[in-house]
């Protein structure tokens, strides 16, 4: 039996993505980014060989699909792929009705102005897939179809070579316009600058490696970003009717993404429950591993995470919990702690990125096919940031009309007021070409 | 007379911000953040008494602003700033109500599962105020009042010392709760980090110099930042029947600003107007300095301006004026070319911060009191952001609720095959623990 440790250290826990190595990391990605933008395709295709091993591929996803999909990859996988699509494609339609997206609005004013706003969606869109350990199928899924709804004409996937051919599938599911086999900070560089052979983009979305990550915070300005994504987080509040072993794989399946640096949180009243999750927790590591389903090194990376980014907390009450899970703002939360208490504390928790609700509602059905997209603020960037959206794929340019406007003498005079306080001479004397 | 210039050259135009200085202050900025970070109070106050040659004043806003009010500030400019508030939280009221803010969203799936999203607003947030040549009073306005429309509960205003009295009114007008003298990189820095004294926000918001943007870009993730705004933009699209002063005067408002890297295009089917704008510029330009509204330095930065990062370009076609503008992508544009070529431009244009239809529709409107918030995203951000807005202070939660399901069996096979091509073994098997 393995003895189940955790830190219970919530602010040790949330400083752990503070680290000093940034900062030579933050060169790398710079000299590569530089390195593009001034080199293009022959600069692409040297760090491709240089980090992936592979040569430089403009293949295109279209026209390999069916072939691809025909060789390699089982029909029910294509099969829940499609479902999976469906059901992200709708919700994400359903958050473009509610939220009124693209529909511009404007009222009237009191000079009869018109004020308003009109939405457009991005022109282009690049969304990052990585390859890395294993193959983000679903990250295809998340990022793409949101950008889709929201009418983004043009859409790029970038991941390093060589390509998984469920991701080729699920690009062309998705209708993906461009694929390319470009990773790492260098894929970010080109859908910022672009090359001879691809174009730039307006905006770049999707999970990274710290590189990936540090190229998007570079690039910031130039194009887009959607936000920088860390390790993953699951907070779960359980009640003491909830089955440690559902819970212990709930928290697995967070800690086994395998950066070392993922953290779970498990809140409950009960401490009898806290200890039977340590429990069951040890025995299905220790089964996994008999049985070959993860590695003694799987298996050690998890342990760490336990013992260093996690917390198994006993609250008093619901207060005290909603405070804590606010503070802490996790990517997931499972709330299992009975129909009442659940819906006592949905009102009190202000900051999580996505809420799964009841003990069926399994973290795994976020990340694969409930709807909302899995790209969800991390760190606790819930703070102040959204799971990836329709909204992000769309801005407004507002729009004033006072051609109506019988008379602005008096608006042209509060104007000239504030522009000569602010010592803006020309800003009042433009107003004051306007009087009647 | 001068001799008005343009650059004429689009691509060098919107080149003008790529320096390589930046590395060299990207390094300030760091050192600026990493002290605050560490030292707290102490290095706060060491900053302010070097950059601002201040003393750190923890003074709040709202015991002060009677007094001051009474003191240095006119009726008059007290009343415009009232009117100009009340027009402000108007718009954002309507933009809060049209984009259904703060209204959550449901739907039943196939499942009978309830997917939507939870909204909530920002718990804190800092907007920063430039003083530097001028008080940006306006500025306040524009920042903290969308905040307060979309219930951020603690706002915060910084603003380097000392502090412009009509400032400190707007801040007491638009009831922010703090107000600290702290300016620059440092001010970013503890916006990010807190002090003994200060607490951080969860995002910050709001226009500044070089340092201030960079410090924003480096804080980012640990905070939200709203963008990286740069140097004023105006394009005026104008048609025959135009006024040539009036169009002058329009440009001269934003080549004011006197950062030097301002920049304005003038877009018309008529050369006749172009060259007759050109010699009202020159005009304009001499009797200011001979009145004394204007400095010769002042001049020769607005004629530097416009020799370097301006564009004068007649147009054969909408569709060709509309490109151009597409690519350039804005701050500020209007349109003077007359009801219909207005209204058909209209929406062949996708990438701008805001624009003003008609001849009355003069930008400075916009910049003080037409209603939307006039930080708006420049050096061709446009194409892939909007100007700041109630939205900028919310953010949503997905809410994922199965717990009415009656059999989820189907969904479980489906998330089991994907995780699995994944390699994501304990995904899986969370799932499969819900099978029934």
């Amino acid at each position: 039996m393995y003895s189940i440790k955790t830190n219970d250290n919530l602010e040790q826990i949330s400083k752990r993505l503070e680290s000093s190595e940034l900062d030579e990391r933050y060169h790398t990605v710079k000299t590569i980014v530089e390195d593009i933008k001034n080199g293009g395709d022959k600069a692409v295709a040297s760090y491709t060989q240089k980090f992936d091993g592979q040569e430089f591929d403009l293949s295109k996803a279209k026209p390999f699909q069916i072939e691809i999909r025909q060789q390699n990859l089982s029909e029910e996988l294509c099969l829940a792929l499609a479902n999976a699509k469906n059901r992200i494609e709708k919700f994400h339609q359903e958050e473009f009705k509610n939220s009124k997206l693209g529909q511009g609005w404007s009222f009237m004013g009191d000079y009869q102005e018109k004020l308003g706003v009109k939405y457009t969606a991005l022109d282009s869109v690049a969304c990052y897939i990585p390859g890395g350990q294993a193959p983000l199928i679903s990250t295809v899924l998340m990022t793409v179809i949101p950008a889709k709804v929201a009418g983004v004409k043009r859409i790029v996937v970038f991941s390093p070579p060589p390509i998984n051919p469920a991701i080729i599938h699920a690009c062309f599911l998705c209708g993906v316009d461009e694929l390319y086999a470009v990773g790492g900070a260098q894929a970010i560089a080109v859908a910022a600058h672009g090359t001879e052979s691809i174009s730039s983009v307006n905006k770049v979305v999707g999970p990274g490696n710290i590189f990936v990550s540090l190229a998007k915070k570079y690039v910031f300005g130039k194009i887009g970003i959607d936000g920088i994504y860390g390790p993953s987080e699951l907070a779960i509040l359980a009640g003491k009717t909830a089955k440690p072993e559902t819970i212990a794989y709930d928290l697995l399946s967070q800690l086994e993404h395998g950066s070392g640096l993922e953290s779970v949180l498990l809140l409950s009243e009960s401490q009898e429950l806290i200890d039977k999750t340590k429990d069951k927790l040890s025995e299905i590591l220790e089964t996994s591993l008999k049985a070959s389903l993860k590695s003694q090194q799987q298996v050690d990376t998890i342990l760490n995470s336990l013992e260093k980014w996690s917390a198994f907390i006993a609250f008093n009450s619901l207060e005290e919990a909603a405070n804590i899970i606010n503070n802490y703002a996790p990517e997931h939360l499972e709330l299992q702690l009975g129909a009442d208490a659940n819906k006592k504390i949905l009102d009190l928790i202000n900051n999580a990125g996505a809420i799964f609700i009841g003990t069926k509602s399994c973290e795994s059905l976020g990340d694969y096919l409930a709807g909302p997209s899995h790209c969800l603020p991390t760190a606790a960037s819930a703070k102040f940031s959204s799971g990836l959206q329709c909204q992000d794929f769309m801005k407004k340019i507002s729009l004033v009309d006072f051609e109506a406007s019988p008379d602005i003498n008096k608006l042209i005079e509060d104007v000239a007021l504030i522009a000569r306080a602010e010592e803006l001479e020309f800003h009042a004397a433009a107003m004051e070409q306007r009087k009647s």
